[in-house]
């Protein structure tokens, strides 16, 4: 089928384009010096403008029209045509000059913030926000009426394809009916027993270093395609032929290098776990925002902060760094990497907290978008939402509404992503407990590579074959539903098993 | 003038490819996981192909043709014209078949080159060789037509524009009559001496690092704007906006990595003083090959390895390493540094024995690409001319006419750039030091910013503003003539003034 063929090519390229992207971005993340901003960002928008071009080529329409159902395809390249046509409708639908209009006051707006956040000056922000808020409101509507879908599943489904409102808010609902009250019983239960002691440090960098890459190669990190370096924030960039995590080292701090080390592996791993076969093709690709963070959540949260892997790292964190005392402990380093406590910032939450943030970002986007909250009355919302679902309350906006950078550079449809990941991964865990009778003791022997495998042939290998939805039926024979993360919670935080 | 401006807008775009390519350079030759060059190569391919695109797409054609001889452009303009249609000329003129079909002989040649050259089998080498130097004769000769010259200097002219065989034999006939000669002597001189000292190692290779940093700091390179890494061979790349050179740590010699350091520090500094509002234009950019190398062998070699630097360096040398015995004095590490011995090696040469390295290769290619010498006969021819130039006769192949990736990569005609730019940093040194009195003794002090100043403002910031001759013409009065090299080496290894 030729047309087939001319989409496979015509894809390829533009991932290629995309890997330089990436590597690009990794440089600027890493390495890059800071006088070279400038022509970095033309860079970046040279190489955007080649990848936008080539997914709106009318071309791809044609091709797309020829091949129809994909009658004479196999499964995979039909499912490859059906990720190419959700590629291409999101894409194609959208005006060029709104595309670039939004380009433009995502990049006057994360500017304006930066500085307003700086002096907590909400006022400076929200013309900029508004104006933001209406260019996406316009997108959402036009991307919705192509797909035929509603303005915010538009967005959701951008990062997540085929993630609705509808889905989200059964297990949010859920997960804010049951969080409150377990944070207190967590938070009571905690205030019984004695403060965890800190490690004392400091922490020699190398040594960090070290032990990130010791963590990284018990979980089979392949450091033959894949690289660990430092940035200002951790993240996970490059390709399943090079995949590279960062993290940030802190003197004062080796739990929070490690365990962001841990995280960004579980990214490392699905991209390097991806189908080889398809690694230039929107089939070959994540499956999506969600279940990326799931993979993340799998190494950091179920089992990076386990009894289990804590029994087997304890041993080798005091072995890094020569620690002794009882702060080195068992017992007291698990509960460090357990600790519960009302936070006002989302990044620096806690497992059983970060749900709540998240929640609350999502329920705010959407009454932003649907107009039913005005920008001006953000701050107040915000800190109202706040002391309700975390019983703690910003005294300012930077602290606040103006914590985090997505809504600010146009990101509107992300957040629920980071939860929705925390259920997959408990959800998936629990699948593959039932199938590995002895995940427990492979994880107190630090044999990683079972459960990397176990999601390789499960999650990886699978690519955008199927749909999240479907995937996850068949890996864990249920639905998303947001018990299993509650089971886990109430196991770990509350000793019910 | 539309067509003008249409021309700057598409180079602008074309150099942001090309910063994007060096991008992908640095990082494969510095950073990359050996896993990942299979998709690397891929990259390469896509973005060499955008670039060519860009370089031969029929509208530039058109606009230079409304162009015309440019009237209505200021001088600036005028000149990116003429540099724009050099590489339009050079570049559209040869199929797009021929193109590719040079590229796969390239990349099955080098191949080929790196286990015949381990083994020394240079017949495994010929039938591949003999293939690439017939596409590169057919090349030539469509480039020599389209541009109204000689297909040898359709080759050189690539990278050194206006270079001609006329003006190069000229040059290199002066040298090779007096060189072996002059070696002679020299070696004479040398013999009569005690042997200079090895500084004694391990040197380690942060030491190394750091002071390599300090010699660049003391060069004026701005860090804000460019990196120093390692990698497997030296070298300088990067954009203006952000140069990065890279060398190559030894423990047993710290002297080769400052070299190198210096050397590419020159290269460094020519890049970074290109004019910057000119920077995305043909214009804009270096003037050739020739200037180039001269711009590093004035750092490397002029002052890099003479008597006023020495003075300057051998107390910061031994506060690098803690040394302290006789091999760490000025006078010893001044003999190291102006050592010359006949060798095999191009790479390994000596500043006096260099260029007789390089017009054997120049000699020998042109015979080939003029069908005069069979590329059965080059071991035999190499290692004659070998004898009769250098003085010594190579044993094997490895170390004669197969040591060079040049030619088994495609690469005729850049050879004689090497030499070239030796004699121009000759004859600009001796410019300066009438225009500045005080050369030395700001060589003592290590004050290399009054000589970075004079570079930049006779030859990096007129980019390709004028002809090679032009310029030097301009900066030294004079033509490229070899007589200021010889008397800086007769000055230099003979004493005399």
């Amino acid at each position: 089928m030729k047309a087939y063929e001319s989409l496979e090519e015509h894809f390829a390229e533009f991932y290629r384009l995309q890997e330089i992207m990436s590597v690009l971005r990794w440089d600027y993340a890493t390495t890059m010096p800071a006088g070279a901003a400038k022509a970095r960002s033309e860079q970046f928008a040279t190489l955007k403008s080649l990848i936008h071009e080539r997914v709106v080529d009318p071309k791809v329409g044609g091709w797309l029209e020829e091949i129809g159902d994909g009658e004479g395809l196999d499964e995979w390249q039909r499912a490859n045509a059906r990720e190419i046509r959700h590629l291409w409708t999101h894409t194609s639908s959208v005006p060029s000059e709104l595309v670039r209009k939004r380009s433009r006051m995502e990049t006057r707006c994360e500017m304006v913030w930066r500085t307003a956040k700086e002096d907590d000056d909400f006022d400076r922000l929200a013309p900029h926000l508004q104006q933001l808020l209406e260019v996406t409101r316009e997108i959402a509507t036009i991307k919705a009426e192509a797909l035929g879908v509603d303005p915010y599943d538009a967005l959701l489904g951008w990062y997540d394809p085929g993630m609705t409102a509808e889905k989200v808010d059964a297990v949010f609902d859920d997960l804010a009916g049951f969080l409150p009250g377990f944070l207190e019983e967590v938070l009571d239960k905690q205030a019984r027993l004695p403060e965890p002691a800190n490690p004392e440090g400091p922490f020699e960098l190398e040594r960090q270093e070290a032990l990130a890459r010791r963590l990284m190669e018990a979980w089979t990190f392949d450091f033959d395609h894949g690289r660990l370096d430092t940035s200002l924030h951790p993240f996970c960039g490059g390709y399943p032929e090079d995949v590279r995590i960062t993290t940030c080292y802190k003197e004062g701090d080796f739990l929070r290098s490690t365990m962001a080390v841990l995280h960004e592996t579980g990214h490392a791993l699905y991209s390097r776990g991806l189908p080889k076969q398809w690694r230039t093709q929107p089939v070959g690709r994540a499956r999506g925002m969600s279940v990326h963070e799931s993979q993340s959540l799998f190494v950091e949260m179920q089992v990076g902060r386990s009894q289990s892997f804590v029994h087997w790292a304890a041993p080798l964190y005091r072995e890094a760094f020569g620690g002794s005392d009882e702060a080195w402990s068992e017992a007291n380093i698990h509960q460090l990497k357990t600790r519960v406590q009302r936070s006002l910032i989302r990044v620096d939450a806690d497992e059983v907290t970060y749900p709540l943030h998240v929640i609350l970002r999502y329920r705010l986007e959407r009454e932003l978008l649907g107009g039913d909250l005005e920008v001006e009355d953000l701050p107040q919302a915000w800190d109202e939402s706040m002391e309700q679902l975390v019983g703690i309350r910003p005294q300012n906006d930077r602290e606040g509404c103006m914590q985090d950078i997505h809504w600010v550079s146009g990101i509107f449809g992300y957040f629920p992503t980071y939860t929705l990941g925390a259920l997959m991964a408990a959800q998936l865990f629990e699948a593959m407990s039932q199938e590995i009778s002895d995940v427990e003791e492979a994880i107190e022997e630090g044999n990683f590579g079972v459960l990397r495998e176990w999601l390789r042939e499960n999650i990886h290998r699978r690519g955008c074959l199927k749909s999240t939805d479907a995937l996850l039926r068949e890996v864990t024979g249920s639905d998303l539903d947001a018990k299993y993360f509650k089971e886990h919670l109430k196991k770990r935080y509350l000793d019910e098993q």
